[in-house]
């Protein structure tokens, strides 16, 4: 028997850590920090990466794979690079292993490697080497890769989907003939994320770029989308960097222009990872908790039976038998519930797990020609006509799809504040919250905000009205209008 | 311009990596042994990885992700797991890089592992260590958990998509509560393998069971496929293992019976890697390249315009694209090539990336009302009325995927002799071809005959009538019949 939730309101790290415990979806793995996604998490990450595989293929790109194995000299090549992935990075430098009538199983030290190997923590090293080979000439370009992979960052202080030595994600690493196209490349992406994010995942997402001190070790800028947590803290939930030229620098990689002259190829990388199904529980989740989103659900619809003898489970049975034929044909994940346990007991598990609908069908409902849909967002129920259930069900996915966003959007629009003075940010950041406001651009600035607030710059908004307002903390001429929180 | 390939039947393994290398398939990286995947390889891949994901999860199984990282302990805890993989297996030490004045990037002494880290070879103990946790009782039974993943084994001797350091593969891990349960999930998938090998790969197999020496490290029994390639040298395709209990009995995982009694869970596990492109190529190519079956090639036809000016140019386009319309709302891979190249070269092109039809238009075609279709595996050429290119082009990929099919099995069958004294079996395994004859069951038979001939025994055949017959080497009792070769 599992465990009641702690209340939501109430501790929501210690809900969270439940949550995902009792809903099945991870585990951690016996080496620390190490995640196991399980089969009904997993199912939400096929789900995710379905729906992005479909976008970037549609957009021309194409997926393959690369080496897990980068070697150590290669992150040395771009400085900033290696500044930001050195500190927490896996390095093999053994390859066997040998049997010590003492120790038992030991390091064979005669296997040492020549030069230690890292396990990649993302790409672009090895990518540009290979690019290094590929590209000649502008007829070569663009290239357009994504891969989906494993990668890995020693972290100190891990927790699950959010932050693990090891996690999946995709990695876009795209090389153009032109500045101009690579910013362009880096926007469209931003824009895919931003689809997924809100169309799918029923999150929404402040779009704009990193400043200087929180953009990708390598790039040139960074474009983000930002969302509010169920706490009203900020989790990044994607990011697209515009790489200049600077692993083409790092990997001496130049190609023939159309007017026969050698540059530098242009680049840029995108990421999103398991960490956004971090993103789908922190948002959705309530006190009964998660609540999933229709288009990424594992499964959309629960059937629950109420019976108590055979005969009424027979009869439920071939009740049910051509509603679940046309759901199921109709593209719906559908699943029913025979196990031994009792309705109650069924019900709080499928809530516990977020399944948007739960149809329900006892003795009574067949003699009313019904099915009972309970929804999983506002826990309301409704009796649907036999033969309408199938047109209910799409058109209650849907809605249940919409209103999830939407009352997200509300929550975090109510809790981002437009604020022009540093006494009401540092309120609002206590208090929980996003900020608004404006900035003067200088890391000091930044820095302080930071020190005194625990806050960050989440982002840099774009395209805003700035010419007359002042930065909230120095008072100096504002650079930018950005979003300031506490983050995951 | 790419080089012109060696011819197959002169030199099999110079033809085998130029292929590889001239349709764009794979290439190494930088880290010794390891493989990038290129997108026209991956796509390969990735279509033979949906037909068994459906296949997989059709028959009950769910996918999930455990970690790249195992504690060295665990390797240890199956005697003849840690035999069979302790040899060749990557291991993290540190977690931590710095700057040396001197040397440039080293790794920090001070980030050293207290215990050493393997990157998984395999993943039987990092998940028997799971399924501890989660098996209690036969209520949790059974678990049907694949997941798709990367693998490493420090290979000495590595070669593109046979034996690399880093490969994909599946790999699925099932607990039950009975011994014969497991048994049959380990058929059951050796069965969707021979389907998934012979009516999406067209690559005939043989199934059968591994002898003692040759069996998976830590298994009762090994069954396998096993494919001739074109070269007549063996090729495991895939690997079904029944575990029985060593691996609970390893990590101590026991259930409670349906009768109160508590009992160690049977396992079973199995395999198949991107090792399967390379039993396509080496199946099926020929002097010109790559002939892939239509079920699992990246484009199934390719569209070639011939034009001598940009008049000529757009009647074309206007003339095919109603039929690319029709095809690709038929769900067929279709492939326009625009690109400024010769048709010459672009045939050249395609036939060497195995495409298996070849759609060319022309104004004579246009005159005619026609589309010229010619055949990747015959190289025949036929004229199409306009209004039946999507019948014609349906039929024609299935029956290339069956032609391809009946004639690697027909070299298959060709190239297998039946012998019964060690003579015959001695000159067969060196012309080349698959040896079947009777076996005493010893492994001192089995091992002189590898000393004498390079050849192993790939496969025990099941339900063979062997009684009153003699093992071709001892001429002793049989006790089965089996099939030697040389292997990859």
């Amino acid at each position: 028997m599992k465990n009641k939730l702690p209340k939501r309101s109430e501790n929501f790290s210690s809900w969270y850590t439940q949550v995902v415990n009792q809903a099945d979806l991870a585990d951690y793995g016996p080496v620390k920090g190490t995640m196991v996604i399980k089969p009904y998490g997993f199912q939400l990450w096929e789900n995710i990466k379905e729906s992005f595989d479909k976008m970037i293929k549609s957009s021309g790109h194409v997926n393959a794979y690369f080496p897990l194995f980068i070697p150590k000299s290669f992150l040395a090549k771009e400085a900033e690079h290696v500044e930001g992935f050195a500190k927490e990075c896996a390095i093999v430098t053994h390859t066997r292993l040998k049997s010590d009538t003492e120790k038992g199983l030991v390091v064979d030290p005669e296997s040492k490697l020549e030069e230690e190997i890292i396990v990649r923590p993302t790409s672009e090293t090895i990518i540009w080497s290979m690019y290094k080979k590929w590209i000649q000439s502008y007829r070569d370009l663009p290239i357009l890769i994504n891969q989906w992979a494993n990668v890995v960052r020693w972290e100190m202080r891990t927790r699950l989907f959010l932050r693990t030595s090891e996690f999946l994600w995709q990695e876009g690493h795209t090389a153009h003939e032109t500045s101009r196209e690579a910013e362009k490349e880096t926007l469209d992406i931003l824009e895919l994320y931003r689809k997924l994010s809100e169309e799918f995942l029923a999150v929404p997402v402040y779009t704009g770029i990193k400043s200087e001190s929180e953009k990708f070790a390598g790039a040139d800028r960074t474009y983000c989308i930002e969302a509010m947590m169920g706490d009203k803290r900020a989790l990044q939930a994607g990011t697209s960097h515009n790489l200049g030229q600077n692993f083409a620098k790092a990997f001496d990689v130049k190609f023939q222009t159309k007017d026969n002259k050698e540059e530098l190829v242009w680049a840029t990388s995108w990421g999103i990872s398991t960490r956004l199904i971090g993103a789908v529980i922190l948002t959705h989740g309530d006190d009964n908790g998660l609540r999933l989103p229709p288009k990424i659900a594992p499964i959309q619809i629960v059937f629950i039976p109420i019976f108590k003898n055979n005969d009424q489970k027979e009869a439920i049975k071939s009740y049910i038998s051509p509603i679940v034929k046309s759901l199921k044909e109709n593209g719906i994940r559908f699943h029913e519930d025979w196990t031994d346990s009792s309705p109650g007991y069924k019900f709080n598990q499928w809530e516990l797990k977020g399944v948007p609908i739960r149809a329900e069908v006892g003795p009574k409902d067949i003699d009313k020609n019904n099915v009972v849909f309970a929804r999983r967002d506002t826990r309301g129920k409704m009796f649907i006509p036999k033969q309408n259930v199938l047109t209910e069900a799409l058109k209650l996915l849907n809605d249940i799809q919409r209103e999830l966003f939407e009352q997200a959007k509300k929550f975090r629009d109510d809790n981002t504040h437009d604020v022009s003075n540093y006494e009401d940010l540092k309120k609002i950041i206590k208090k929980g919250g996003f900020v608004r406001c404006c900035w003067d651009g200088s890391m000091k600035t930044e820095e302080i905000i930071k020190q005194e607030t625990k806050a960050t710059i989440r982002c840099i908004l774009q395209n805003q009205n700035i010419s007359d307002l002042k930065c909230v903390y120095s008072g100096m001429k504002a650079k930018h209008k950005v979003i300031i929180a506490k983050a995951y």
